[in-house]
């Protein structure tokens, strides 16, 4: 019976959140019933959606308990099955949380899912061919909706959902343009990541300088707009939307520590006539066979090799997921358990 | 050759809109060309998209240039005609702008149609059948797209778009609830209009008043709202919005004098998943032929029997318009010019 270490959510943020919110325990894993599966993690996801959970506020998703397991996104291996379906040693993909092993009821629908490894590495089953892949190709293909020649801006650009929206928009022959916190992570979006341009808004810190900024990237103007970051960064882009543009909101990482975050100018939604639509890609199932297989395939054939930042140990996850919500990664960031 | 009274935009709003901005001149009539109709208006809309294209700057519309006749819809009758398809007499709707005749070419698309006022007296064919009808039955039927015993919201609830607004949302089974300026305003939506309910923003007069006095309207939260306004009122109907609503934005009165107008909280977009999309009906003509025929069946029908308030002569364009702005009429504003 392995030890199980496990990071428990013991007190709610008072405004930005710290380490002190977490708790480190250890417990023996249980023993099997029949139809249950022990999977030990190999890789743990650390996602922005989890500082919502975090809050006790009505957030766009479900709070995580007090004393419970984080919730969490986890690949791994099969240890212990009494379930039919799943043998020891099989890959599988489910929402183990941020402990070492999990149990898992083996018919629960969409509790856990067996991958194959042949042509994608385990880990990117938690990013570019998971749930941030998913998010991305939603919010481009469903509510973007480009045509060929447009142009689409992404926020957080170098990140999972960012490198992942590069590459379906290319796909589709959009000139994409990303927005990034720094020149390492623009460089790498436009050297690896296939961005035609990134802004480094630290260099353009205020909505007039990223607004010049964009103009120049997005002579065209801009049709589409992937939102992770909200804030003084949506207004500056907002500003340069095309009349008819669409905007797909998936995130504000910026309001996150409960700071009022108004939006500048809605006025541009009538005069622009915008669409803005926010959306979680949890509540959007049907669409995950389709975007997980074209996600696949842009992996498997080198149209898309998103970087990880990993660190190391489940005692780490804490740290690194504060980094996280301070832009300190490049690409997906994961916590790896063995 | 009869003399035509003319109101001209002589100089844009420095802030607010006065009466100084506009300049009442006298002219002749030209001789028609071959081609040629010579309409007398019967009645002139004033509407609050007007406000917008007063501004020099970037808005949802076309600026009126300066020391031209004001734009806007009018209904008359042919007092001349060297076009074959236009008789002496016939009853027309078209955009003559502020003044008491137009000379329109009558083989230009749309410039002028020909109405049946057998059933819809001829001033509602610049409301509840005109642009204010199908600018509801657009952001109605089209954006917030309703299931019966849904939830709808409308604000300026008493107005043109508003009324027509009312009695379409009832034809589909939605509650309907308005809000509007006053207690005479609010009645008149309830008994004469079909409202379910109407709430007084100036008796609920904060975000936090109105949130609470439409959670007692709308006990099932709100589903679509169509936004005619803007601002704080928008920021309380958002808070009270139902998972995956609609919202329709079609006016920012609050906005048109200049001052700084945000959204307090956008991350409600995200986290009620809520589509908002800002529109303008004359770029939508291909709905137009079906909205008018339900918006005469309301009307021929008595379900439609929205109120108009009248100023009399074009001088009294300008204070007419005004008042508009402030919320001083009651249904549709027209000038009658006959």
């Amino acid at each position: 019976m392995p030890r199980n270490q496990q990071i428990l959510l013991d007190n709610r943020p008072q405004g930005e959140a710290v380490a002190g919110n977490f708790r480190l325990v250890s417990t023996d894993t249980p023993a099997l019933q029949d139809g249950e599966v022990l999977v030990r993690h190999h890789y743990l996801s650390l996602d922005p959606y989890m500082r919502g959970r975090m809050n006790d506020s009505k957030s766009y998703a479900a709070c995580q308990p007090l004393g419970e397991v984080m919730i969490g996104g986890t690949v791994g291996e099969v240890a212990e099955s009494r379930h039919p379906a799943y043998a020891v040693g099989d890959a599988v993909v489910g929402m183990g949380g941020w402990q070492e092993y999990s149990v898992v009821q083996g018919n629960t629908a969409g509790a856990l899912r067996k991958v194959d490894t042949r042509h994608v590495p385990l880990s990117h089953y938690l990013g570019a061919v998971g749930m941030p892949g998913v998010t991305a190709w939603y919010g481009l293909v469903k509510i973007i909706a480009p045509r060929a020649g447009e142009t689409v801006v992404v926020s957080a650009a170098s990140g999972a959902v960012g490198s992942a929206f590069a590459a379906l928009a290319k796909a589709r022959g959009c000139r994409v343009v990303g927005i990034a916190g720094g020149p390492e992570k623009c460089r790498y979006a436009v050297e690896e990541l296939g961005f035609d341009a990134c802004l480094d808004y630290r260099e353009h810190a205020d909505p007039k300088a990223l607004g010049q900024a964009l103009k120049v990237a997005c002579p065209a103007g801009i049709d589409g707009y992937f939102e992770n970051v909200g804030g003084w960064i949506m207004d500056a882009v907002m500003a340069r939307m095309n009349a008819f543009g669409r905007i797909a909101l998936c995130g504000m990482i910026a309001g996150y520590d409960g700071k009022p975050l108004p939006m500048a100018n809605p006025a541009l939604i009538l005069i622009s006539r915008l669409k803005i639509e926010g959306f979680i890609v949890s509540e959007h199932l049907e669409v995950w066979p389709e975007a997980l297989a074209e996600l696949g395939r842009l992996v498997a054939t080198g149209q898309l090799h998103p970087r990880e930042t990993i660190a190391q140990g489940l005692a780490a996850a804490p740290e690194a997921f504060l980094g996280l919500l301070k832009g300190q990664n490049l690409g997906k960031q994961l916590v790896r358990l063995v």
